[in-house]
């Protein structure tokens, strides 16, 4: 995955929507003579996970620091333990504080999301997983959620504006609406087979109106060659997609010759119902997941001031000065041109 | 609270969003002539919950429909129930279906923040509760976050952007990293005080360098009759804020006269922790919430065609046709001027 | 139900199946000159139910015991509690010691059935319930399991002898097997309406090859009018039959205008399934249970000796004597012509 | 164990005990001149255990195949996995499509036995297991339940049928009855010895007037060196059987001299209780099992055609075609001479 | 019960049993001058229970305070909550601030067994209930156990030192080693009928050497009219004693006309038990408790000071000055004359 | 640690401890002229543990024996398992029959408290433990308990009687009672400093008034070099000491050059808790031990008469004659000079 370039909203520059007391502090601050004290800030999360967000604070932090300023960072997409120091500031608290709120905020999302994707891509092993979980998530944060997901080990998305912040091509299959608008599996997907162009993957969502065996064979061979996968996606009113389902279309399939045509599974799945199709042996070639990764909660992150004014300080509850991690890179801030 | 506006992002309106099946079934359908099928969709989410998302959802179909769309719906921080229909979209499949996965998205996240801090509302009772998460979730959402959370239930939130969204004030006290640099307690609360104008209410926390019961006294001593408040914040590795801390500061406060200083909780606190203050009589006066509201899951929602150019239609598991619900209130869309 | 007259057979009668140790006993207390002690035995459960077997048992008595010889029983059908005792036999005790296995077997098996399928009843209410568990019993006892399932409250059940025995007329639908002869289900189905007495309902099972509503719209238009019902008998790998299945094929008949055919539910149902189907307010028509009650554990029966040759007597740990129950009665019995 | 001949009985070939639909099917089938249409019928257990009935439904197919009929088979006693295929018929259905209903019963019932019986066994490990349990099923298949015991590695049973079956000798103490009668147990031991043949073994039962530890005691007194074990079987109103019992019998008969008695356990032994007893070391020379055998449920069975007239077929949930199972080996059928 | 005299030991007075910071205080606060401060100390328990303990903690304190100090406390036996304050002392530290310990020791040990006691008297009811539970205890304090035991509601107890304290008669059967001497029940008990005085209840222990049954009946026939009762003590070993023993020695006491016999329960008795045999309706006379009430943990109880030289204090956690508390009532101390 | 005398106290002596029926037995044995049987008695536990209270059981026996009597044992301190037999007595039952009570309520009680402390200790590993639970038990058995809790592993102990029968130096730090007496935690740190003898180690108790990483600091400052270590006690109400808390005094102290400063840990420590501290990698340089110990459950011991005048006998339940045990030794008694 390329490095995407992550553009500092106006509503986090200006501090609205940091938390208000931030922005007080500020000007309580200036007015004290105390804005620049040079302080050191460090970060963590409350449990262990996969990092993600990183790479949009340091742009964040790019833009706000100054060339004083040092930052010292863990990568996006590694491992971090529970209380792991990630992200380390030293810097005049003026330059930085006031975005406290919106830092901790992207780590703690992306990160959630992130995480979720690296337990559903682990319990896959070899077996590609792809997100299709934009439409539990509200919109401005779609292709956040979708990039985490990658991050955390997913090969693409579901939605352009996702798979362009990853440097992917985003998949899909066909609608259930589109084929009800048809009202014939096998001339929806023949017309997406007219229209599409022919790079893209024929994949045909088999349970809209029949039983997804039957219905296989039928766009198997309506499509021949063309039909690149089916995709099961069975509702919960008729028991989800088995790992029995998966394994009667398969052989279906090969006794009338479709042995090429691969089965793509989706609809409710999740980390154990993953392992529950490998130990069944069940001969799944994908899974698309939705709210496995998009439903994920946030991780909380902590910020914490460590170091002021050269002296090292912690609240009570926490060590005073600079926690030690031999993980920590110091990283070299893309600064704006 | 007022109704606010929104308006539609761009991203949305083009389609970026959008799962890309939905942008290429448009394509086809358009091909094939059938992109102005008149449809029928049903929306409903999947478990019970605080309908919330819906009056944003209502101005992007006031922007999309054609005059002759019509909506049904239920109102904005309404109950409902697990698969009761909330939303009802009669219009030609071309005008809307593009923002499935928007206006699913929109609903989902801001319902699921709704909806939980309902449960911390409801268990608060009489006490006042802010929305304090900001940090666990992406800035570009965490407006939305604390507007959902003031449906719920919430008084006001931490930011401004969130604040002025639901036509509030923002709230809040002094971040720990302010008294740090300060060096005292006291010292930062006198200095919040000389700069910020008088109306805002000065609440001092209370756990940064000493006990709370010790730390309360002094600067309830320092500010007098200008103190309202004191925030309760102490971490977990101080064990959390308790019931029995909650008297005893009280107790303290009163046998010293400033009976007149409240007590405002804050740390991690739940619904079921908010509950145990009620059970042991713990005189709170306000609690501030954090990841139980923020870091709370979306509720998933379903979109359905139900009818497709006048005929009740289904997917297997579902349905045909239109499902009664006397809820459903016909919508008059604000139509952009 | 009438009652039925059990013939007992011969190899309860010479003593092949009692347990050899009362074979035994009978040959010592004739040489020891105490084979015709007057003894009283009584019969109790180990824990509650439904008591069946009684009939049988009554009719082994009257071919055995003399006319000396009394017995009090409780009836046939009843519920009886734990330790109740349900019979008292008072005759010398070479005239039936020999048949204390095969009545307490015969009580055993018939009322862990009859209990088993009295849950099933009353889960299912109004709902009429019918046995079709002869496949999980040995031949030689299927008969009396379905009995027993009808002595429960079952309308009818499979079998002919069964439902011989028990005074009905045997159910059945049409099986897998056929369908799979004829390759559709539509014409097995036709074939059976064409051959089969006009009396008979027409039943037909719908998940064979297709999609249970798409079949169950496909046979109520073939044979119209002449359609009683569908039953839908799910396989586990398909999910089983679930209350959303039911609702939509009711909806999905009702909207084609079948509302005349009824539902009929089959596969693994049991007490707590049926709860589940009542709950969700799925319009079930009738139940088809098999393993819910033919594989019902059987009840565990004592038979103690209380009296014995006019003195109170008991083993350790039962009380000597015997035990007042209002509400045995004296059996008048049906003594062979 | 000799191999027994197991001869169908008349209700099984007359098709009275089979579910009705299949007699109906064999009318249909002929009047549509589908009868002779050879299929291939696969038959598999719902859970794993040991198979029983084989060797029964081998005989039934032996009376009703006609010499073209071919049957692949596991053996008698063997285990099986669940799922796995046991049986394997191809023949004109109107052979054998009658008789499905028996088949799955003799199957189901019987190893439901000999599976319970084999987790008795196997906890025991070389201490031998008896099958005592005839009193829990009907006289009509207890014979076949204490077959199934033996299968299942019992050393044999308590009744004469049974035993013939098996070719064993079938074993017994004294019942509580016959002391009952002879008001004192060592009376009754000396009844037993003065009239039974030398070569049954004389096995006190001592626990009916006296605590178990004296009456052993007194009987081994009585009967010197003709003693051959007594029978602990105290009921659960006195607190069942304990490995402390048995430790203090076994100590106080070799303190007293008779360390040649055998201590022989029975009363709702399981296989739980056997493990407590070996765990405990309690030198126990014999169990006596009962419900633990006997009240087993069956293992449901399941018959699928798979072939019809040379095409592969199964149901919805069923893979097509034959199972492929090295295990199963062709039958050489004993036909009737 | 009359109120006994506790007479504090030596090395309670002399500071020997006290934890030896207390020692230390007093030397440190004579020596600076404080030892005579005047100071309130509040004495409350962890948990719920009965107050056992404060008659000899005020005769202490009858010792030591001087004729200035108040007292204010909760009487002997009563219920207590949580945390409540159930004692309070006003005086110069010096005067008794060295038997903190020593006070806690008595109310926790004793309000412990106290409590315990509680609990199984109430399981009772009308039953009575005697402590046996001296030889769980060092015999230091065996006497103080009882004497809890009997606070808590017990009619007597075993021990003479304890019996004495509280102004009760000890009670006793017969001990298994007296039995087991003379080697035969009925000769013990008819020796102990002997030599012990006419007004002492003749209670036969009839589990030694036979089942309880049997020896029940022989006592009862030795000594007719003067047995009292019967006590079972069933070992583990032989499944302790049931409900249903109870009943069966009931029925056949009853039946041989000994039904003036009581029959008396021990042995693992516990307030579950108890319950036990309430609901199963085992006719019990009494019952003997040992480690149910014997191995009882004490209940914590906490000293507090809250005023310091007419100042209100407290230490972190606590509120300072005096806890309200209504139920408390001030003591007129018993002085020594 | 020196092996302690056990004087035998009069109440034991005399039988006032005994249960009654002991006492009755002497006088009944002595008027059948039984009293000199000689008999064997043993003595087990119920469950594993540390044996304890052996030492003091030998010392009465010494007291009570006649020359003739032998006795066999396990030693103090001993790990024991359920139901080995710990102690067996050789004598004439008059001898010792008497103090049956008392020597099983000595073993009980002590081994109940010194297999909690060894729980402890092994919890701790190589961090010292100190017994500091009088304030929970009755001061009549204070220093067995802290006895029990040195043969279980503790260092020491706080109360001066205890640590005399152990052959220790008492310990302890300063109470909540003087600091508050002070007022100022400092100030009564510098007193005890002032007026104890040099050899006692300063350990500053620092939750009183502040919190206790600053109010460490204060006295670590006050007394430098003499401060031996800090005691963190933090009440429930503040969320007791976690392992946190004791990372971050530590960091503190060292940060501020106090790193010679031990800490040690009290208040409600458990096993479990211990355990949580070592896995955190909390740096305790000691424990403080109260209710873990003091409020154990005593370990229930039974005694038997297993030989009566040379004849193996049990009651019921046990085996008759010695129960060989190789572990133990013949024990020389410590006659009385």
């Amino acid at each position: 995955m390329t490095k995407p370039k992550f553009e500092p909203a106006h509503h986090i520059l200006s501090g609205e929507t940091a938390d208000v007391y931030f922005v007080r502090t500020q000007e309580i601050l200036r007015k004290e003579g105390l804005a620049d004290t040079v302080v050191t800030m460090e970060v963590f999360p409350e449990r262990e996970g996969i990092l993600c967000g990183m790479n949009e604070v340091l742009d964040l932090l790019a833009t706000v620091l100054p060339e004083t300023g040092e930052v010292w960072a863990l990568p996006e997409g590694e491992p971090m333990s529970a209380k792991e120091v990630v992200l380390r500031i030293t810097a005049p608290y003026s330059s930085f504080g006031l975005y406290e709120t919106a830092m901790l905020g992207i780590l703690a999302h992306e990160s959630g999301w992130a995480t979720a994707a690296r337990r559903c891509v682990e319990a896959a092993g070899d077996i590609p997983v792809i997100s299709f979980g934009a439409r539990h998530v509200h919109p401005d944060v779609s292709a956040r959620m979708e990039y985490a997901a990658i991050v955390g080990g997913c090969i693409t998305c579901a939605t352009t504006a996702a798979a362009k912040l990853a440097g992917k091509s985003p998949a899909g299959t066909i609608p259930h609406a589109m084929i009800l608008i048809f009202g014939d599996t096998v001339k929806a997907t023949e017309a997406f087979d007219r229209h599409m162009p022919p790079e893209l993957p024929r994949i045909a969502l088999v349970d809209t109106f029949k039983d997804e065996a039957e219905e296989s064979l039928r766009v198997a061979k309506a499509l021949g060659r063309k039909l690149w996968g089916v995709r099961l996606d069975t509702p919960p009113e008729r028991g989800r997609v088995t790992p029995d389902l998966v394994k009667e279309v398969r052989a279906r399939l090969d006794q009338a010759g479709y042995d090429y045509v691969k089965i793509f599974v989706s609809g409710g799945v999740t980390p154990e119902r993953i392992r529950q199709f490998a130990e069944a042996g069940a001969p799944v070639d994908g899974y698309g997941i939705g709210s496995a990764i998009s439903s994920a909660s946030p991780i909380d992150f902590t910020a914490d001031l460590k170091v002021v004014a050269g002296k090292p300080v912690a609240k009570r509850g926490r060590i005073p000065g600079i926690t030690p991690n031999p993980r920590l890179k110091k990283v070299e801030l893309r600064r704006q041109s």
